[in-house]
């Protein structure tokens, strides 16, 4: 099989025997995805298109692949073996459905960075502008760019799933796919709810967090990979029972990296998530011991748009101080550990069990 | 039997009793999106979902019915008979399409009015201030919570149409389902890259309306009723030729009536075309002839979001004068006569010709 190696080049890969290694995914989902772009730009109506696809690129550039490497392991871990190029193809297609995510998410924040670069609405404001557009409907027009950039990636995730398997496998996984991807609109709208308004509940917060994240992020890309090789049921809970509290460790470990991450490694400021407004758990945790005068304090920066550095160096101290911090790394490190004793029982192939492990440690342990 | 059609052509008729009523589709369609709605909204995840549905309701009462009449009448263009409940399903979806679409147009558009009611981002900005939010927060709110509500119908459309035809049909209309969703895009996003800077280049106003409206109002809908038949290429050719002239018939008597309707009748404002800056067909022709003067008054009006009553009058008037609004009639018609004529020599049964010919008057003659 021939792929495209990361500076473009083609290169000749040998062809699976019986077992690939489950890990070198981003390579391959990198190649499709760069052909499935450039066949898609080529067909758009004209050379007007091409901030669309530039930033699309752009944003692609970075990224875990977490979602790609989840579904090539489910697939293994329902028995999948020999040539994985569907399962590659419906890998990428998650990919640029969470590319969707992203790009409407940013819009509907008003975040500035993402990745280490400018959000998608953001780069296309610039771009309008490099192309004669007046700098005074550059923001209006970036966030409306950003909005239909999200609705076309939406539809290309669709259109790519479908050039992997078939009529009748396709069939097989759409109730997944639907489930996803309502979870998706749910999640964002529970936390659309629940933004400027930080409350102490940990349960409400975590609610968000399983729809907002944990399932299109773990959960039903892992079952759409065991769904394709047609894996029982056996397999299909196992899958959910190691998804579900790694998904939440995952989102865990972005509410700390959200206040307390290196800016340098994630790719975004590290106060967006209280200018923001989010209502997370560890907002939560923060928030049950806080003195009145503390919760007075966090109340009036969650949400802040207008938020200095001394404001945030308070909050994060009022955050340290009630202890929230290490209770969000205890039930990371529980939720981490329940989907590893999953692994333990769960009747996955040896080596399928050892990717998902090894994406369990990537998944909560990273400072990106 | 045979009969004489319009033209004094004789053409073969299918006995009555097979081949149903074509006009009656609005209330099999309202049937099956309340149905399905009212299913989605109780496997919803909670009673904080209730103002997306809510909305989705308000919108879905007004409306015409366009595409999903264009959808059936497609069906019956390429020889549908019997039942046709699975064709009416298709129809409801691309209903859900368009309500995607018009979502995330008053999004971008900053749109107050739709269908005489409040657009969807102020109906979702209402109901969390009803729900206790705060009411500084309702208008970012209103327009996050709009564009997630647009995100959540585009996939509900998807959902909708994979309840209809099984794997194999809708393998077959997949390719005319993926290019009407980009073409809309990119029409959107031709449309965005416009606004605020009118020119009188009116083959570029036509090149927008091809794409924003005429493909998914009238040429796909139509083609995709068509492909579930699986019409041959005749049909598929036939119905672009009737569909290309009709739907830009049908943009062209928006743009009129976007400057010159009865809000009563449009259920939109007035001046929202002008306020909102599009580029249209009839403001390139009005500048066409306009003296300097008066192009420095329409530039100036056009995009300008504090646009007076009086400014607005003196824009009309400019119009008026140009000759534009009786220009932009005559284009109407001889689009119109452009479908008819096709319909003439179509290979259509009769009474599919003689339901695209009642579509074709009232798109483009009407009010609303």
């Amino acid at each position: 099989m021939t792929v495209l190696d990361q500076t473009g080049k083609r290169r000749l890969v040998p062809s699976a025997t019986a077992l690939p290694d489950p890990f070198a995914v981003r390579d391959e989902v990198d190649a499709i995805l760069a052909d499935f772009l450039a066949k898609r730009a080529r067909a758009a109506p004209g050379p007007e298109m091409t901030p669309l696809f530039t930033t699309l690129s752009g944003l692609l550039d970075g990224g875990k692949r977490l979602r790609a490497h989840l579904c090539v392991a489910g697939w293994y871990a329902g028995g999948g073996c020999g040539d994985r190029d569907l399962i590659l193809r419906v890998a990428a297609s998650l990919e640029l459905f969470h590319a969707f995510a992203l790009i409407h998410d940013d819009v509907m924040d008003g975040s500035d960075l993402r990745r280490g670069r400018p959000t998608a609405h953001h780069a296309l404001a610039a771009a309008y502008v490099a192309d004669g557009g007046p700098p005074h409907r550059a923001t209006a027009h970036g966030q409306a760019a950003g909005l239909l950039l999200g609705d076309l990636v939406l539809t290309l995730s669709d259109d790519l799933i479908h050039t992997g398997p078939g009529a009748e496998a396709m069939w097989r996984i759409r109730p997944l796919l639907e489930t996803m991807r309502s979870q998706l609109v749910y999640g964002q709208y529970l936390d659309l709810l629940s933004t400027g308004r930080p409350c102490d509940d940990v349960e409400a917060a975590l609610r968000i967090v399983r729809y907002k994240t944990a399932s299109y992020t773990v959960e039903w890309p892992l079952r759409i990979g065991a769904a394709l090789v047609g894996a029982g049921p056996g397999v299909h809970s196992a899958c959910s029972e190691f998804a579900i509290p790694l998904g939440e460790a995952f989102q865990l470990r972005d509410d700390l990296l959200g206040v307390f991450g290196d800016p340098a490694k994630t790719g975004k400021p590290v106060d967006d998530d209280i200018r923001e407004g989010k209502a997370t758990v560890l907002m939560a945790l923060a928030l049950q011991p806080a003195s009145a005068t503390d919760r007075q304090l966090l109340r009036e920066a969650v949400g802040n748009p207008d938020l200095t550095g001394e404001d945030f160096g308070r909050v994060r101290d009022v955050i340290e101080r009630s202890g929230a911090h290490r209770q969000v790394e205890t039930m990371i490190t529980a939720r981490r550990h329940a989907a590893l004793t999953v692994l333990d029982q769960a009747p996955f192939p040896f080596l399928a069990a050892e990717a998902l492990r090894e994406i369990a440690g990537t998944a909560t342990v990273r400072q990106s």
